[in-house]
């Protein structure tokens, strides 16, 4: 086999079988064959697309190309959650706690955030002490005690994806759906848990811009979750505008306790409510109405935020101290004109909110906790001249004019309401 | 600007300007865009195109990344030829000494063979004392005195084309239409002649499979080079069948003699004399019907021939003692059956005659001479069952079965006489 004659298939738009794409994915991995190969190979697909067959297969040999974490040790139904991105997003610390307080078993793996995304793993680090890093069989111990743990990805987890993502992010080869597809399932199937809910996003703040690209890919990666003998359900849901009223890191956990105690943004409760529900309906077999229900009431009666604080407290990290922390500056953004914010460019207030010091520029970049951004009005508000859009919150007073300049380039205020899409676009179960 | 961006625009079909393409080109060249950058974008190009105006400024960036062969000092109207390959090929060896016997001022860089194609190089030197190796002061010293000169291709034209080349050879980028048209029209406009002819096949044997697509290489190649001030011609030509009845490097050189004497094989001398006619016209400014008389005329009456001679003679090569040589062994291929040759592998031929010696595998390999093959029958002609289809040459006996074995695959014997494509398809002038 050559794997000149696999890139000449795949520029013609032929079918590549299981044993091709292993010669390719595992010989890259393995180094012989070159990066320049792969990444002709990685841009055929952006153009030519993969088949069903090809995605499965793909995910396939990344997953095994490294460790596969089994939950068999842990009793109950274990169940996994992945989001496709967004800014504001801290669903995971209201999500994990809450069904595991119904008696759902989540072992999560999370990431860091890059660029204009922030990660959970980042936003858990705000919280003074939390360990995010521990051996799997640490955390799989800590899931059969209290039905949650959240950690940092471990490294062995499908290093082919790693590498080959790397590639992407250099040759503009990122935005193809089935290697996103690909890449995420091959590191949830790497995670033995028997039910995967996706978040997958769409909107200003999203890798997928429209609803119906962010609908193709949740089904592809239901479809290789199913083929692979997982329960699946996804969430299309809009990230035309973050989530909540917080972007930053420990000011979104704080918004994630409020959404604990019952209380909270309706947007961010409400898909909470929606992916929390998925999660439980999988792991239940009960029907989603019910579901939510469950998911509603142990966010009011404070099982939910019990759960939180059990999590925190086992990994080490000291809530209450925390939550009375904030950075040391903060400056307000106010309206220009009167009128209806009619839209907000999501990806540009997560970049403002990087520039603030709560993100990563680059992967070395280290985050200030402490640093983040109220939102006080979001798309379809009304808002009078002169009132409060956006209050900067930083520990250096100097970081302020670039992010307002890019804040205020983020939103536009308008005379006419807009039209405002629907916050969940559809639920596949 | 940023080569990510560059190759996300690519990758959307869009166009690229001159800036841009310079910035990825330069770069490349200079080593601070990577392999795998390029690779992407020239996979991009491959499934996406490039317009008229792109090609016309990648020929640009290439040509001018090397030396610029002036030939302003050399009196005379200049004229070069450029073939797309094939198998066979001897054209440059009757064409330069006739065109030149016409008073055209011939300076052609010429490469070596590799794979099933030969080259000319090769074959020059298959005459002992052929020097094909002289400065560009020497080389158009000579094709002032004598009008004409054949010399290896400089090192030092167009080595952007040269690197990206060697790069689409690991990446399945060959076969790009725009992308070949750069890359020839890069090495030619380099050289100065004021008029460019093409022959530009298509077949069993060459590059492109169809005329169609013969064609539009031809056209792009065109207007590049009349965009850049050349006068332009083109010939479409068959290479569904060899060229001639030899192919190899000495006994090619045999055949091209005869051809100057004014005999030699139909299909070759019309060839010659299409292309000879061509560049005649473009330096005369005669009509082609004329022109292609006056190269019939000067292959009857001896004067290219004797232009050959003062070619070889300037260039230190001994014709007369080399014309003597001959292989020390050969064998026949017998038909084995009765019938019409239904068709050839042209392709397939080139790479028997390879294994005979005559042609490299690697770059680095070295040729015998005095290797070659014989071709007694082509496609459409009837052979009866026993007679000589082949007579293969080789300095070493060991080679001929394995040779044979390909060569008998590259050709079908069947009752029903073929339909033979026409030699020459059309003739862009």
């Amino acid at each position: 086999m050559r794997v000149y004659d696999l890139l000449e298939k795949k520029k013609r738009g032929e079918e590549l079988n299981g044993e091709e794409l292993t010669f390719l994915i595992d010989g890259y991995v393995r180094g012989t064959v070159p990066d320049y190969q792969m990444a002709a190979f990685l841009m055929a697909v952006c153009l030519r697309g993969m088949t069903d067959g090809e995605i499965r297969e793909m995910t396939r040999i990344m997953r095994f190309s490294g460790r596969q974490i089994d939950l068999s040790a842990v009793k109950g139904p274990t169940v996994d959650k992945h989001s496709t991105g967004g800014v504001g997003d801290k669903t995971t610390l209201v999500l994990a706690p809450a069904v595991a307080a119904l008696g759902a078993k989540v072992m999560k793996m999370s990431g860091r955030g890059l660029g204009h995304t922030g990660g959970t793993i980042d936003k858990l680090e705000a919280i003074a002490g939390f360990r995010t890093t521990m051996s799997v069989e640490e955390a799989a111990d800590q899931v059969n005690r209290i039905g949650v743990c959240v950690v940092g990805q471990s490294e062995e987890l499908a290093p082919a994806d790693k590498k080959i993502y790397a590639l992407r992010d250099l040759t503009a080869t990122v935005d193809s759906v089935p290697l996103i597809a690909a890449s995420i399932m091959s590191k949830k199937l790497a995670i033995g848990s028997k039910a995967i809910v996706l978040d997958v996003t769409y909107g200003s703040g999203a890798f997928m811009k429209t609803p119906e690209e962010a609908l193709d890919l949740a089904r592809q990666m239901i479809r290789i979750g199913r083929d692979a003998g997982r329960k699946m359900a996804a969430v299309v849901s809009s990230m035309e505008v973050p989530l909540g009223h917080y972007v930053g890191n420990l000011c979104e956990v704080k918004e994630a306790v409020d959404t604990l105690r019952g209380e909270g943004p309706e947007d961010l409760r409400r898909v909470c409510v929606e992916l929390g529900g998925a999660m439980w309906s999988l792991c239940s077999g009960k029907d989603m109405e019910r579901c939510r229900e469950d998911i509603c009431r142990v966010l009011q009666n404070g099982q939910a935020m019990e759960k939180f604080k059990e999590m925190v407290k086992a990994q080490g990290g000291e809530l209450e101290k925390s939550l009375e922390q904030k950075a040391r500056f903060e400056k307000e953004i106010r309206a220009w004109r009167s009128g209806y914010v009619n839209h907000m460019d999501t990806e540009k207030i997560g970049s403002g909110v990087m520039m603030l010091g709560a993100g990563r520029r680059r992967k070395e970049d280290r985050i200030d906790p402490l640093a983040g951004l109220y939102i006080a009005r979001k798309t379809g508000e009304y808002v009078e001249k002169g009132e409060v859009l956006f209050r900067m919150e930083a520990s250096d007073q100097d970081l302020f004019p670039a992010a307002e300049e890019i804040l205020r380039r983020a939103i536009s205020i308008k005379e006419e309401q807009p039209q405002t899409p629907p916050l969940i676009y559809e639920i596949l179960h």
